[in-house]
């Protein structure tokens, strides 16, 4: 089920029930996906990967829901099974609709065509594209 | 250049030209990038290729800001550098500023470092997220 | 099960027979896994692939064990389910423990997001690291 | 140039020019591009990969146009610039024309997509696809 | 089974009815794949990306086939499971023999490898190359 | 140059030379890498990015040698350019010789290339593989 096995919130040590807990409470939620209980044999790992997610998923410049559909964008492009489903439910979480969902994959598709098609051709750089 | 050079406005049939006119006209400009003027060697696929992106691209449930941020983020995790350079402009031009740029890459940057971390530790999806 | 099916070693032609069990001689073990017997149907590609494995990953100026765990590194990078776990598993025999394990994940998920922030912010290589 | 710099012709060990000789006439071409000036540095490599490339592209069951264009396409989806820019002249020199790359872009372009769509939406393989 | 779930014939839309009939007709076949049904909850998406494929994939200066195959090598590139199995059948529907799949595959795997070594290795492109 | 601009010492604010100071500590130089400048906009992602990556390389379970060849074998297998020419300075500066260079980069190629084939043939992971 995963490599490692999964560390469930019984047998888990107190460094990691710490995050466990903060997660817990900054999602408003009372179960921990698989993602963090795999993560969970590297302690260091595990407090690592969930303060930078934190911190980088919190409203900001950009809003959460903003966040949450630019993640699946990227785990789509990466078609990463895990990454999809589980963004996939935390960006209809944070608002995200049908339709959202429709037009974020069409963009995601196309920029896909585009990327290869615009390295294919071996298109250079427009000078006024250059920083 | 390009594998089959550019097409110039001054040089191009017609049917080239009525999707440069439209390009320019809907993106309020007055000039063609180098994306278009080599697909313009194929016709078929430069207005296929244009009419689909008009069509995406075009607020809908999301915004156009948005979409053009999800079209970067797609080019970043690619490392497409024609798309990075030219989105990043039409993402500011839609309204990103210098934090949403920042945000939305550390966003990116977050995911594909995830990704990799949940397909690496064979992270079985859990059963409430799926579809 | 796989494209075109598996060849068992009771059905397999001598030649594919002769690399089945030079793989079995060269890794020390009783069977041989999908990946070679789905391979069989194609002796040439067969013989060519595992003639270039077994020159590779013999130990040469980097060890076995990094040898693995670079393969293991490069295929949770490609997001590759079957070659993730085929490798861990040889990467283990080959001495692997879990906080290499751990470890090793970590680079690979820091580096698939530093990849993309440089990519992503543009960043020129500097002069010092031009070869 | 390149990491480990290049091997020319005049510097090169008699192994190593076994292997350009060969490439030369195999390919009846005077030269020998970058690709394999850089590899030369690892002699074994350079060998192992120049014997896999000779004998996976030659004519068997697909022409060698097809293979060189399959070469080109996937080089194009990993936006690989260097054999972007090279299996683009190889494809050419063995037959491609202007309509051929054109419409082999939009195949790769189109399959980039729709790759996209498939995992983004999660799309189960059906019964009658499973082999 | 997918993000939306799937639109079957008897419940969809004429609009939707539409796309399905012409899929049906165009491919001579009396049944629609999952992926068409997923993406139906989208009729603009779906029209379009049909629109898209039916086009490029009709034959031109290449061949049916070859495109079926190019389409395979994308898929096997981007490692996109639904993708390569539904291109599987359909490239043995255009004619692709069990011979024809062995040298595609390993075509595809060669250029995966050396477009890794050429990047790998920073080797500059050739003049000869440039376009 | 990059997106945002380079941040150079004499112009950063406290906080990012902080950070630059502790880079050049820790790597015992004396200048800082495009790479950080580039981030410096962003000193949040700044101070993140380099907190965690002093913590990932460090020795551990693996060394820092081995932990700098992993860096680059992902960015080798990504293609990304900035990272392969700065971690392949960094590697050689932990030790990597020209023969370790010319060996880690034959297993990436491998890797790559095996990753593609077991998708291509659709290979079942074996049940031994299963975790």
């Amino acid at each position: 089920m995963a490599t490692l096995g999964f560390v469930e919130y019984a047998d888990a040590s107190p460094e990691v029930r710490a995050v466990y807990d903060d997660i817990m409470t900054t999602r408003k939620t009372d179960w921990i996906n698989n993602f963090w209980k795999a993560l969970a044999h590297d302690p260091v790992t595990l407090r690592r990967t969930w303060q930078s997610i934190k911190e980088i998923m919190a409203p900001g410049a950009l809003d959460a829901l903003t966040k949450e559909m630019v993640y699946l964008a990227v785990s789509a492009t990466n078609q990463c099974p895990y990454c999809i489903a589980s963004h996939t439910v935390s960006a209809r979480k944070a608002g995200m609709t049908d339709p959202m969902f429709a037009e974020l994959m069409a963009v995601v598709g196309m920029a896909n065509e585009t990327n290869r098609l615009s390295s294919g051709y071996q298109v250079e750089i427009d000078e006024r594209f250059k920083t």
